[in-house]
């Protein structure tokens, strides 16, 4: 039981990969780049039959996941919410539900969360609203959300100049350190 | 110049598509079931030499988008945010801003949006940073955030019985009529 | 057991006066309009041998709140938040913890709440973080945080041209009938 | 020109003074304990012919406001918002529009603001409408919103194990270097 980080960045080594890279820096860990998979919209069989769900990466993602005992979501700001990719793969966990509705939720509040936001418009007010959807989706998955740190950014590397979010992964850090 | 509606569900006929279908009924719209088409996660490029963007159907749907004067974004809320097929085509526009910013912007500002969000876990009070997310999005774009209407239900046609929500459809309708 | 009403207006027959008497129109109802009473600001002896709390009329005052089992929380929007004397009365709420606790939540966990807040720069945006804060004090006492109304209205009267403020009134209306 | 801070706490030495006179340490400053002073709730002329105002300290106190280019408030989180005594002197602002609205907005639009709010329950997540709203207000007055810190604390001095609160300190005090 370790750590997997979800990667929701449209490209490689931005802002928010590499405050996440900080965070998990010598530990052992399990990266997806949700990018670099098939990953198809939820389809919604709440009130049919259920049909097919698309043929893609899902499940091998899931697994990986619900193998860690940690989650951290590292995602840029995109328009002011997470990204679309990262978004996709939140959705289809209704699909997990439909499946296995008591395995998944079991998983889930096992868990803790971690959350990295980074913007580049004011994202300590602006990214506001995607921590408070986290909030709402872990209280129902009733995973421990146990912090995020939002951080402003925009050229890669830059982020390396925001003094408080280095202090917020080193706090973090600790965190998991106490755990092991 | 008219009305285009976004219906970001991954179902026909659900809540949401219906409760958009009421407040166009008898207008003439462009209707985009975004689930029907190819839209692939943005590529970011901000801060590189901008390579190919996704080959699939984003210009054709953001050129109807521009074509229309009002904006309806109908979307159920999943996981307490937008769904993640809406998400992807909003971080494309991106892209758009990539391509000509100020044509973009300046298209887009001279719109009027509304927002359609139906949710069955109190979606009046854990559907609201998905309303304020907009709200950034809006005043980015400068796009005039004309109203919306948070609805409650699940099975297909509940929100009929949602009361509030349809005197709201029938205010916003009210401000369609006035303008034409 | 009935329904108490908290006025949290500083004048009488302001919007929020006024759709919160259409709610209640016709029940057995407490009327307190808050500014008519004696209600200092909070003395924090969380952490102090506990002094004397201000001699003012909040005991009484929350002794009447005890009794019902329905509060309707009305409050005009001021600077974004609930009026500083409505905040108040709030405020005091940690001095009944102080005096008995487990009371004080017991009673407060078996009450339904409902919020009516009006206001005339963009409510329906601007007033969210009105409702959040209201759901976060409802999570803490454990009272059923049953519904609430945003209305737009700035000059007395106003808010009866607010065609889906008075549909919500009706609508929650038939909930207290159904109970009675 | 220069700084002033409002401390809204009830109490002397809690965490959100500390924290505060962390900020300010070593800089010419005005400093406002609120609880000290006579305020009482605004009475809302904004319909009616202008009566008397409340006689109480409230002039003084936005003078000495009105003369510093840079506030600080510095507020315990109560029940998810600001104190009722700081929440009652924004209130009063109203009466400052009244008596001369023009003076009021040209002054506090040249200022920048920092908002310290320490609480103990969830602080970082339930704090999140609390900035929200300051935001609201300072985009009212044009204030520019330079940056807030959360803290989470509750006995008197566990701000001080607060490390990112710290880091965020000694950001926030490079800005008043510099600027001087």
């Amino acid at each position: 039981m370790g750590i997997v980080v979800l990667y929701g960045s449209s490209r490689r080594d931005g802002n928010s990969d590499t405050l996440a890279d900080l965070l998990v820096e010598g530990l052992d860990v399990d990266r997806i780049y949700l990018s670099d998979y098939n990953l198809q919209p939820i389809v919604d069989y709440r009130h049919t039959e259920a049909g097919a769900y698309p043929d893609d990466d899902y499940h091998e993602l899931i697994d990986r996941v619900l193998e860690q005992d940690t989650i951290v979501f590292a995602t840029p700001i995109y328009w002011y919410g997470i990204s679309g990719v990262l978004k996709t793969f939140v959705d289809r966990w209704s699909q997990s539900l439909r499946e296995n509705r008591e395995h998944f939720l079991a998983e889930m509040s096992a868990k803790k969360a971690y959350v990295i936001a980074i913007g580049d418009d004011e994202p300590h007010v602006k990214g506001l609203p995607l921590i408070q959807q986290f909030q709402y989706i872990f209280d129902f998955t009733r995973t421990q959300f146990d912090g995020y740190i939002i951080g402003e950014g925009n050229k890669p590397g830059s982020i390396l100049e925001d003094a408080a979010a280095l202090t917020r992964v080193e706090e973090l850090r600790r965190r998991f350190t106490i755990k092991d």
